[in-house]
């Protein structure tokens, strides 16, 4: 199993000292990184620091040795005020790579305070992909100035995946690829990479495809290095492959590439015909930002970046707060209704909340797992009916437990009828906690809406209310008021 | 930019017709397959109904076809007790990638209904690194008796992964790699690679190591195709390369991944001497399951597996909830604390859980994303004050919104001095919120909690008592009630 031998000894040959153009290692620098490869917060501040002295070559003595992805850490770091003036102090080690990794927010601010011609620039130097995701970003009026200031073939390319919608396989394919007709041999292909120079920087599989485009297999170079030069394209060849059809949906593409453990997949136009690529270092980014935001829609927090501007925080998150304004209203107007019994028994009041908080717990627990197991493709049609027994019989348990606890707290301190009610109300509220968990995702989902975004508060209206009226209505109909 | 020319005409050769061992693409299968590429639930319920029928070969035809993730997904669409009879109709289907594709429960329970031979050799069709995910999860004695049947040099291979810390690079790293000395030329290399038999069965980099096996450099495949024969390895090995320490928690490594765009990497010991691999198909599996467990960890779900054992569900929620009654406690005491205030005025009871919720919805917007921020590494030591502050102006605005809102509703329906109070309140509980929200988690993370796992509880809390607090409080201190 383990192949670790540097192979025969006299295959071994003396090598010329290489000089090279890259860095030794400052990833694992502890100079200007952590533990857990963040820039430690001295190193950002002694460029903070020189940026105030106006030391431009301090400045750049201080983020020459860094990596790309850290210099844009750095300024995603730096005070808005600070980026612009820590990019202009280091412009030749502001590489494509390092506009590529800042976030899209960062990126966005730093982009509106260039001219079009700069930014233009900048978007030559960078693969179309990349160059797709900045541009998109930009109000259609420094769309088309950049645009205009960018060579033709480059312009009909970017032009071309903004024809696609968002977060689509076009928008966000890779264009550059290697593709070659099923009838060569593994040495003319091995040839062929030789002499040609506009190949991608780096390729992981060699697309085969028919005279018309259409791919009909898939080799991985490792296979194709290891077999004798003579041998047809044709008998190295994976012909079951993955398509990623060109409207596909983002989400949709990185599970894909999860199920059948894909490095790069042919995306394919409405006739089957091969017109880019994804690879897998654009879809670990895509995978990320898809599990985790189901945790911010959840709680109604819009984008949840921290680089998002104030105003459109405050816009996508007092939406959500209002909304729960009108469940929190429901909640009230049950309570009002039972106004009188409250009067009677003050305690009722001081216990009401434990009844729907709990229910709204478990509410919540329930659909986080439905919501995850719907994004993961876990819970489909076939199963729900089986996941909606699980929770209920899962929820029976919780409410069984926590209803025990609270009735005899409840009994000890006030009275057992007042135990008996409260136990009661929480486990009704817990086991309606636990199918509204289940069946509020699932119901938007079937209508095409996003489970995430809305479940959370049609859940907890639910569970508040239901909360609120099986208790006081039960403590009324058991007679211990009113 | 583009490059998607087959290449010059007169290079192309005629290869004869081959026959392949592949299947014809089935992922785009619409008999089998939905839209969202999930098997289609009429599909399901054919291999349940030829199942019951006890029609093997029926079974057999309908999954033949189907691609080995497909295959685990129905097994885990199967109720338990079908799994079973569905794997002993397709025995010489159940392959080592089907067994690795299973989700990690479904595996479990299929294991330990097998003797320790057969899970053995099960054991060893897989990798090194999926071979370890299977026996992990098997108690002590399976594990040894598995163990014991496993041949000498596989089983040296897994227990000195388990030998790592679970979640470690050390347990998840392949130990399959292509490491060479740096004096060898790409044409040393290539014929080295035809020569070898028992390679990895795909790679995508090759190692290269000095004389004590700490790795110099790696190199793309992509670029030794492109190179000529003669040229040394150590003229196109990249060696700026990321190194991982076999100990380091999976969640860096799927950061390291994300952050570099690594497609593998080299995992080395405490001496620096390489190990082993991490390669990306594994890390996009890491990274779902790390950024997709926050939303899970935050509600209190625990494992939020739908294919959890029942009594694990209930033991990882109900502590959770009990946890969480604690809270509610602290705020039914509070409200005890104004018992007399309520009794006087029902309204203020009607009123309270509106101010409650609101500030625990906004808690919880801000704890999302400081989570998110932390997980990803945006935010760090160096910016924590500015997202501080940055949350404490998006709570200002949404406090001043929905107070004003509540503020009139109430002054209308109610008093204007009760509407004051309200409104006064909202603001209050809703800063405290956002601070609560930034600081609970960040308070966590540096305590070297995990912050998803226990912020909500006390943000919550925080969020519950002090909303009861300041409405219940202002209405007495302003006067409305004695």
């Amino acid at each position: 199993m383990v192949d670790e031998t540097p192979l025969h000894e006299d295959d071994v040959m003396l090598a010329e000292p290489s000089v090279e153009e890259g860095r030794p290692d400052d990833r694992i620098d502890d100079e200007r990184m952590d533990e857990e490869n963040n820039l430690k917060p001295e190193f950002v501040r002694a460029v903070a620091d020189a940026l105030e002295d106006e030391d431009a070559q301090a400045v750049y003595d201080l983020v020459e040795p860094l990596h790309p992805a850290d210099i844009a850490d750095l300024i995603e770091l730096m005070d808005k005020e600070d980026r612009a003036v820590l990019a202009a102090s280091i412009t030749d080690l502001m590489s494509g790579e390092v506009i590529a990794e800042l976030n899209d927010h960062v990126r966005e601010d730093m982009m509106e305070a260039l001219p079009a011609e700069a930014v233009a620039q900048i978007v030559e130097q960078l693969e179309t992909d990349d160059a797709v995701q900045l541009i998109e970003d930009l109000d259609e009026a420094d769309q088309r100035a950049v645009l205009a200031e960018i060579e033709l073939e480059d312009r009909i390319a970017i032009q071309s995946a903004l024809a696609y919608p968002e977060e689509t396989a076009g928008r966000l394919m890779s264009r550059e690829l290697v593709a070659v007709p099923e009838h060569l041999t593994v040495g003319d292909l091995i040839d062929y990479l030789r002499d040609s120079s506009d190949l991608p920087d780096e390729f992981y599989e060699i697309f085969v495809v028919d005279e018309k485009h259409h791919p009909v297999g898939t080799c991985a170079l490792s296979w194709i290095m290891r077999a004798p030069r003579a041998i047809p394209l044709a008998d190295v060849m994976k012909r079951d492959q993955t398509l990623i059809p060109v409207t596909l949906d983002q989400e949709e593409v990185g599970l894909m590439f999860q199920k059948y453990n894909l490095i790069s997949a042919a995306v394919v136009d409405e006739n089957e015909r091969l017109v880019g690529q994804m690879t897998v270092d654009d879809v670990v980014h895509i995978i990320s930002e898809e599990a985790g935001e189901d945790a911010l829609l959840m709680s109604g927090a819009g984008d949840g970046d921290i680089n998002e501007p104030i105003r459109e925080a405050y816009s996508a998150r007092v939406r959500w707060l209002v909304a729960n304004l009108g469940t929190a209203l429901v909640a009230s107007l049950i309570i009002a209704m039972f106004g009188a019994a409250i009067e009677q028994l003050v305690a009722l009041a001081v216990l009401m909340p434990i009844v729907a908080s709990i229910g709204g717990n478990a509410g919540t627990q329930t659909m986080a797992v439905t919501v995850r197991a719907i994004a993961t493709n876990q819970l489909t049609r076939s199963n729900t009916r089986r996941i909606l027994w699980r929770e209920m019989r899962v929820a029976l348990l919780n409410g069984a437990t926590v209803a025990t606890l609270v009735g005899i707290a409840t009994a000890l301190i006030f009275t057992p009828q007042l135990g008996g009610v409260i136990a009661l109300a929480m486990v009704i509220n817990v086991a309606i906690a636990g199918s509204a968990g289940v069946l509020v995702p699932v119901g938007f989902d079937r209508l095409g809406q996003d489970p995430a975004v809305a479940s959370s508060v049609f859940v907890t209206m639910i569970t508040d209310s239901m909360g609120f009226f099986a208790f006081l209505g039960l403590a009324v109909a058991s007679g211990i008021v009113g």
